[in-house]
């Protein structure tokens, strides 16, 4: 019955699903200012026409935030849903091959920015919350909070919360914001990495200089930050920021008994991206380099004349934008004043060094025998036939941590993004099939979670 | 007389100068493809004006060439006048403090893109030859050859040359493109470093990865290159490149007794740039390291996500432009294979690394004791009061060496920019009065000239 009825309303709930994705609230370009408003009032219209009581688009000291109740009893248990509506940058727009904001369907998937992560995500929870309320099914409350901030750091969300802890309270907090191993590989996530995003500028004379008269007697910014950055990884791929892996808790032997069982198939994995080999940290495989151990990478690197040709020319500015992934223990804030100590300190006085911390979060691990969690299971079991695994992902989702502070709640990680989904990149894309199955699965959810009581 | 005359005309001849400067004649950049022809007929209009026999704009594999001659005599010798009229990529236009073409004067200077390299230089020499020519002064032949690629490596030139060797038969050619110590201490450069310029693009993943999902578990090219660039330099300054060195000359003890002569004022060159320190090849002067010492530099660099905000991605594909300066006896061709052969020794195989020479050419040392050599000494001595010094500068114009080969001809370069006038950099300037003593010393230097016969 379930099952039917996703299917019955499957090409409307896309259309509706569209709609969002039409929206290119992409949260890190200010061009895009009211477009952020137009897609939480379009959530808003969605949330009431799924059948909330009441749906508010409400200010933040950013972009708003989407909030929506269904409150069938006061003294039931409250289910607070959280996802956001803000998508990444479409960029670089010429390797897309279809329009990122004009959602395509072919061969079985939708084809957009958002069509995962998170619009297509966040959608399949207001679909599941359609189905048990139109049905009479729903025990406990629900709410809904929606925010335009998460790819560039939930800015506003902490402030927010504080500000509406009565509003939020709640007993679990349900996301769907990641992925499951494979179709027919149902996961769970159970811990989140940390993250630390600096941008770093390097200038060496004050304006541009010519390569031939100046080549050899001025520092060049350029060849500066190559080697700043050069030496932060190891060989062994270490990261070598004095003190970096203080905090860091190495994983117990049973749990790399679990890690190593994960199904991971590196060839598949290398062929997916068209790589002859991986690279990470010596002593751990692939999973624990995402899942339990910290990461460094450049996102971003540019100066000088970058255009056609061959412009002779020391450049007087290069940038860069620098991250970590942290694992749980390890404080964005500490890590990143560590790493500004650290390019300050190395740093050759031939240039001008300036260092930011653009934004950070924390880790998050989520204990797999509390009520939420096993009633997660169940109806990943019921929809995939196989018991899902915990795993904890490389990836962040910063507010989680502020959640658990601010209003004393756990959240569940119940994501169906897949890693091939490009989230993050061009070519989005979601596979139908299993956006479907998310819906079926939310639904049992809330059915085996109100058996917990 | 002759300064009378440049004063007298001084006004028409910078209206002359501006109508050349107004035109975009950049190389590097295909959208200036008809800019470049029409540079070049502004060019054969002018030296008609200036008095030659005939000129004519005539085709080459790229830009075309300008080509003029006035012949007085057959039995005579011939002065071939070398000039460019294509000019660097103005970018980044931010930084500008006038437009780069419409040319200001003031406070005595001309601002422009192409006020000194090289449509200002190449001036001086069809006004000195105007002055001469009507005033029936000319006891040799004058060639002129102007080209429109000289910033792109000259690629077109030396088969023009090799095609056109009889109608460029000279006896010495005469070049305006380089500097003079400053505006009281003239100099004639002897020495012009070689170049080779490469553009590596480093591949990892074949799309944009999310560097939580992915992050300290691939490699990431950005990392990567970073690293490969930051190698190539030691912290004494040295270049890596095994056999990098194998062919640079030493210069003799006099030879660097002569080079600590030349005045240089080391915390006014720093000021210049606004620089707390240089940095170089241990061991060496800065002049040295600019005159005497190859250089490597990175020119540009750009990858991944470079707006605003926080992007958190793993670029897919990053780039760079890298070039060294070479000293006479440095092969660029040897160089850029050395280079090439290196960076895929030495690159992980985590990633792909394609790399391609872009452009290179030769260094050249100009004699002091030949005629010409001698008559441009007494030129300078006349018009600025003080012997020239003879300097070696780090600039290139690999075209100079083809001449030599092709032509059997030196070379006597009689610049007269400064190093303070910003060429290929935003608010690119010429001293008003400085171009005024070249083109008297020019005048000077073709009376001079004949003497020596």
């Amino acid at each position: 019955m379930i099952k039917k009825y996703v299917d019955e309303n499957e090409g409307r709930m896309l259309e509706e699903l569209f709609s969002l994705i039409r929206i290119p609230s992409v949260s890190a370009q200010p061009e895009h200012k009211e477009d952020m408003v137009r897609c939480a009032n379009r959530w808003k219209e969605l949330l009431l026409a799924a059948g909330v009581d009441k749906a508010e688009v409400m200010p933040s000291k950013g972009n708003p935030m989407v909030y929506a109740e269904k409150m069938v009893d006061p003294k039931a248990r409250t289910i607070l849903v959280y996802g956001h509506y803000d998508v990444m940058p479409a960029e670089p727009l010429e390797l897309w091959r279809t329009q990122p904001f004009e959602p395509v369907v072919k061969d079985g998937y939708i084809w957009a920015r958002g069509a995962d992560d998170d619009k297509g995500q966040s959608f399949i929870q207001a679909k599941a919350f359609e189905y048990l309320n139109k049905n009479g099914l729903l025990k406990h409350n629900m709410k809904f909070i929606f925010e335009g901030e998460e790819e560039i750091g939930s800015g506003s969300l902490p402030a927010f919360i504080e500000a509406h802890k009565d509003l939020l309270k709640c007993d679990v907090i349900l996301v769907s914001d990641t992925t499951v191993i494979a179709p027919d590989t149902p996961s769970i996530t159970t811990g989140l990495r940390g993250l630390a995003y600096w941008q770093i500028e390097v200038t060496g004379a004050d304006h541009d200089l010519h390569s031939g008269t100046f080549g050899g007697a001025v520092a060049n910014p350029a060849n500066v930050l190559c080697k700043l950055i050069g030496d932060v990884t190891g060989p062994d791929g270490k990261i070598r920021f004095p003190g970096f892996y203080d905090d860091v808790e190495e994983a117990s032997k049973e749990e790399r008994d679990l890690v190593a069982s994960i199904p991971f198939d590196i060839e598949k994995y290398k062929k997916s991206m068209n790589i002859d080999e991986v690279f990470g940290e010596e002593g751990y495989s692939t999973i624990e380099r995402t899942g339990y151990r910290p990461s460094f990478d450049v996102c971003g690197i540019w100066g000088g004349y970058m255009g056609e040709g061959a412009k002779t020319v020391i450049p007087s500015k290069v940038y860069a934008k620098i991250s970590t992934r942290l694992v749980p223990h390890q404080d964005y804030k500490k890590i990143g004043q560590l790493v500004i100590d650290y390019f300050n300190r190395v740093a050759p006085k031939t240039v001008k060094v300036d260092i930011k911390l653009l934004h950070g979060g924390y880790g998050y691990v989520c204990p797999i025998d509390f009520p939420a969690y096993m009633a997660a299971e169940r109806a990943f079991e019921t929809v995939f036939g196989k018991r899902p695994l915990p795993v904890r992902i490389g990836g962040s989702i910063p507010i989680i941590s502020t959640f658990e502070n601010l209003l004393g709640a756990k959240s569940l990680l119940m994501g169906f993004g897949l890693e091939s989904n490009a989230i993050h990149s061009p070519n989005e894309n979601m596979p139908i099939d299993l956006w479907k199955k998310g819906i079926e699965t939310i639904i049992n959810f809330h059915q085996e979670y109100d058996k917990e009581a």
